[in-house]
């Protein structure tokens, strides 16, 4: 069993120390405000009265603190111990923050992870609590049978800025999925549709479109957008439909518009006739205007 | 074993003929151009000459053509045939399209239900391709057994135009999936991610995006707005973050974008500190000004 420390105890740092402490991990926690480490220390964990005692009673550092400019404030009067360490820092930022923090602490003599957690805090600890790592592929296979513990540790690249990028990259996917979904759920409901009738059904049909996103992932993958799933023309006058049925209920239509206006310059760019997986060139294709908006 | 009817071999046709066919219906089929029945023919089912001769040959008749004009010309010369039949009408339209073909058929005196295919013609005969079936429930609950042979055909309610607005309304939801994904695809693509590496993480990712779904139809449906997943404006924040993380990835903003104006929308109809589902009532409240966009 590994010896952890978490520094950082909102509802994410304590959820992770309750997932430890429920795999056997020897847990030593540090927070700001020490009361609220008080519940921890209740369910076994050990509390650590400086960082530096946090991470000297540890091999395994997880950081999970409000910005980076916090990890690095809390960690550099702690350097002196990081030597031999490995580092998870699962705060939020962007690529170029975790690579300079990567730099930061590997310069300490630490090995360094980046990471973020997919799927809220109510999940930790289930093998469905996806989280994204970045870093040195040893370092994570090394760390693999630990962090297990916190659900399911996807390893996404060597590049320690990769799971801030897939973090953002998927907030958007859930994101699209949600506003379709809210949408879906205000065009029924205009027809008297109850939302969790409806949702039932919905949930039904997403692993279909996740298995359309497997597939289109794989035509990009080869460059033949095959129109099997129908061509952006026939999805263009598709939402075309969708927009007008959402103007008629008299429900918005921001989300069918940004569809529409994505199939519209996919078709511009000669993809009529093509699978709307070459909506994924529009999109690629069309900063400078989109960035006028 | 029923004996089914088959009006229309296109590809949807065709393949709801197969299906019918493996689970051992006896099925006729028809089409305008009858050449397209012959591989039909040779996989077991018989061949009509008119319509009337297949409506005459068949308990229950499902039509799969163009448009609901099409239907009307097709069946209004074997309405004599039709008394004491029961009609699926899989051909795509309107809720009010299906509401007067629902009273039509219901004149000559044949059951009707309407119906769409949401997971296009490839799982078609597998139980994971999802139908949704509207009129009255004795008629679906009739007809369910044999209409398991197609996949999972699910009621989505008695009025006859209920499938045609759940079929619209989950084209939608699909789409804004897809365009988050697209989206997602875009932008790791601009950082040199392969979009098959990045779906595998994304489509493991779509199994949590869905219970929110589910999740969120349930606050819905009891009007508490909780803020488990964050708030309104923390996702605003975040929302921030993703445009200006695409802008300088290079990356069309559509989505995002449009994703952005329903959270703006929410917090200015004071939802800023709720749950995000209150998303919906911005989508359901703001048709006038999207409508001039």
């Amino acid at each position: 069993m590994s010896q952890i420390a978490v520094l950082g105890l909102g509802q994410m740092g304590s959820a992770l120390t309750r997932a430890f402490l429920a795999a056997g991990h020897r847990t030593t926690v540090w927070n700001r405000t020490p009361e609220k480490a008080e519940p921890l220390v209740a369910a076994g964990a050990e509390q650590a009265g400086t960082v530096a005692d946090a991470v000297g009673a540890s091999d395994l550092v997880v950081v999970v603190v409000p910005d980076y400019a916090t990890v690095r404030a809390l960690l550099a009067p702690a350097a002196a111990r990081l030597r031999g360490k490995t580092v998870l820092n699962l705060t939020s930022g962007t690529p170029e923050q975790a690579r300079e923090e990567a730099a930061w602490f590997e310069a300490q003599g630490a090995a360094y992870m980046d990471g973020a957690a997919m799927s809220g805090t109510r999940l930790v600890g289930r093998p469905e609590a996806l989280f994204v790592l970045s870093g040195a592929p040893e370092v994570v296979a090394a760390h693999r049978a630990t962090l297990v513990a916190l659900g399911n540790p996807v390893s996404v690249g060597a590049d320690p800025g990769a799971a801030a990028l897939y973090d953002t990259a998927l907030f958007g996917l859930a994101w699209g999925a949600l506003a379709g979904f809210y949408h879906a759920v205000a065009l029924t409901g205009a027809a008297g549709v109850d939302p969790v009738a409806f949702a039932e059904v919905a949930a039904g049909h997403m692993p279909f479109v996740t298995g359309l996103m497997t597939d289109h992932a794989r035509q990009l993958g080869t460059g033949r957008l095959t129109d099997d799933d129908g061509t952006v023309d026939v999805h263009a006058a598709a939402m075309d439909h969708l927009v007008e049925t959402s103007r008629s209920a008299g429900v918005g239509t921001q989300l069918p518009l940004a569809v529409r206006e994505l199939l519209a310059r996919a078709s511009a760019d000669g993809h009529g006739g093509d699978g709307i997986a070459s909506v994924v060139e529009a999109v690629a294709a069309s900063a400078g205007e989109a960035g006028r908006v």
